[in-house]
């Protein structure tokens, strides 16, 4: 299919056929959390349940199969430190062929592990993207392997774009597809799908507001780039955008907006409190824009596609963290006891009348910056709001404690 | 059914079709990591995705349907903080009666406000079981309303066998069910269907080291009650297991095993990488029996029930730093620079060549605790493992940093 310059449906259908044993058919949930919160009847398509965590296996797999005996000899290329590269490496197994990913040094360990685990050779490149390229160019040079693009290649939206039969079919009442963009791969081949088979459906794309390109590109209608792009939501982190992606969202997508970190922060945290999900930050873009009203409907039938959970647990600790101290519903505050029997009791009552409840209790004995005979203790409270926590600090002031939140 | 002493097979049919439009069918799924990490077929029922995040909507729902039109009428009453908690509060609303939750003060701030967001009341009882049952005595005298137990019922038993129709039709080839026990209601259930329908397959059920009435009861054969009932594992936190359920699990469960907090812990911190599922400990027993081998089974289609994903996110967020840390996978240090241009930097790259990743970093300028020249830096790396962390160390000393490991 690489000397055709425009899809098919019949291009998607193949993909599915080819990725009936390779990939899931991840589930559309349905939300009622998000339903009553948005007002709408929210479905989650649950690509973050997807095999190596993200649709990225989709358009890799399709990709590879199109290739012929004597390219697929040779092997496969990829850069990318993310979830192509999971997807790449895993395609390339599933098909038994060879494949290297060049990761920029830096890479998450667990990343290296993972795609050593499908059987890739990882080669860790410089920093920056011209050096990723010219180790690319060399590997390719030498072995004549192809390199697998992360989303500029019609045989990757024919892949990602299966997703449009899934959610159709999942549920044939659908009125609006919000789908994240970084390259663009995902929306192209959903928002093809959706606008063939019904073209009543809205898809609205989502994109972080520190690396917005493709929205840029979209409003001006003319391919820019971006000098950065910085955001918590490292998988659509795209300078660059597809140049096929570009002309098929220009076609097919109905608008695209932006969301903030903060937004991205807010709805991973509600993700696991409130659906039991891990969501990586570019998986959860969708639902912060309709969380914060960057798409302003209600009564809708949304499919809301989540497309990974590939975020480390260092990141959800912290958002969890920051989530719960941002609203008020967790306190970390360091003080002063006498260390003598009973004096840990009788803060520890103070705190019980104040009704907030200990989580963790560090007691430091031996700490240099305190006296002799006094011990250091570092409390997690979890508390009600704001003024909750004034009122707990202002009661062991009160009492005489020096109280440091930290 | 109050009347009857024994479940039938009818029992739990009808409380399928009750629960048809209120509880998920949830999936059951393959988990290949898990598969080839304990050499067996691995599927999980996804009970955390259950309405109200855990299976107790399905016993609390048929309890409530089998109640006659008077007794609608008077409501019910449940004592718990918990799941039970959770499952009666959304049942009673799904059914159009009223509901009074009964939890002890001090119980976590999201589930009172869970509890009233599906239109329970609920009361702040003592501390104690006793003052929690002298309250739901007052009330029961007062309003006539029903107590709905948690698990020590046979209408509770039929619902949460349910899911026992659920594993099999979703895997006929099963060998093997691994469910967890506080008080038995969720194994007596599944074991009772699963031992009818396809007597060859063998069910273990999982306690806590630290809450093992069941397991002592099962291996005695004689009811028994523990004093305490510690552990992380919070909704299988039971010292006194349910008499139906004991003489029920006496009959059809194979075995009962244990697993302690740092197991749980483990599979915890293992499904949510892993898996991108948020499971509470008492839903990640069953894993970790199997990772930990408890259960010294290979080449088996194995079902774990994954029962609920009710863990609070600071937990999770504890859970996280404790595994990190005690794999070596993550350093916390403490360290001071002098506060002038260039000199954070100077550090950085130290640390970027023992190829440690920086996770975050906090400086503090003001921390009465340094000179005036100086910063207090603190930082989060991501490293490789505990001989990974000891070079690190070693090298910022030998540069002459004075490290702080917290």
């Amino acid at each position: 299919m690489t000397e055709t310059k425009q899809l098919n449906l019949a291009n998607v259908q193949e993909a599915r056929r080819r990725l009936a044993d390779v990939a899931h058919q991840t589930p559309l949930d349905y939300s009622k959390t998000f339903s009553e919160i948005t007002k709408n009847q929210v479905y989650f398509k649950l690509e973050n349940l997807q095999k190596t965590g993200s649709f990225k296996i989709r358009g890799a797999y399709n990709k590879i199969a199109s290739l012929s005996n004597d390219e697929k000899a040779r092997g496969v290329i990829a850069a990318s430190a993310g979830n192509h590269a999971q997807g790449v490496a895993y395609a390339a197994s599933k098909a038994g062929i060879k494949s290297t990913i060049v990761m920029p040094e830096g890479a998450p360990i667990s990343k290296i592990v993972a795609a050593k685990g499908y059987g890739s050779e990882v080669i860790l490149a410089g920093g920056g993207y011209d050096e990723a390229f010219r180790c690319i160019e060399a590997i390719q040079k030498e072995t004549g392997a192809t390199v697998i693009h992360g989303f500029d290649d019609l045989d990757i939206i024919a892949g990602q774009g299966t997703i449009g039969f899934e959610l159709l079919e999942g549920l044939p009442e659908l009125d609006l597809a919000v789908v994240p963009i970084g390259g663009g791969g995902l929306i192209a081949g959903i928002a093809f799908v959706l606008k063939q088979l019904k073209p009543s459906v809205q898809v609205i794309g989502v994109q972080a507001a520190g690396a917005p390109a493709m929205q840029l590109s979209f409003k001006s209608k003319e391919l820019q780039e971006t000098d950065s792009a910085q955001t918590i939501a490292d998988g659509i982190a795209v300078k660059r955008p597809g140049k096929i992606n570009f002309q098929m969202i220009l076609q097919y997508v109905d608008d695209i907006v932006t969301v903030e970190d903060e937004e991205i922060s807010r709805a991973i945290l509600m993700l696991l409190e409130r659906s039991k999900l891990v969501v990586e930050g570019s998986g959860a873009v969708t639902l912060a824009a309709l969380l914060h009203n960057k798409i302003p409907v209600t009564g809708k039938n949304i499919a809301c596609v989540l497309s990974g959970g590939n975020i480390d647990v260092y990141t959800i600790s912290l958002i969890i963290e920051r989530g719960l101290i941002k609203s008020g519903r967790y306190l970390r505050l360091r003080t002063v006891v006498t260390d003598r029997p009973g004096s840990l009791h009788k803060l520890l009552k103070l705190i019980s009348q104040t009704k907030a409840n200990v989580i963790s209790i560090n007691h430091d004995r031996i700490s240099p910056q305190v006296s002799l005979k006094q011990a250091e203790l570092e409390l997690a409270l979890e508390t009600r709001n704001q003024e909750h926590i004034e009122q707990i600090v202002e009661k062991l002031v009160e009492s005489g404690y020096h109280v440091e939140i930290i």
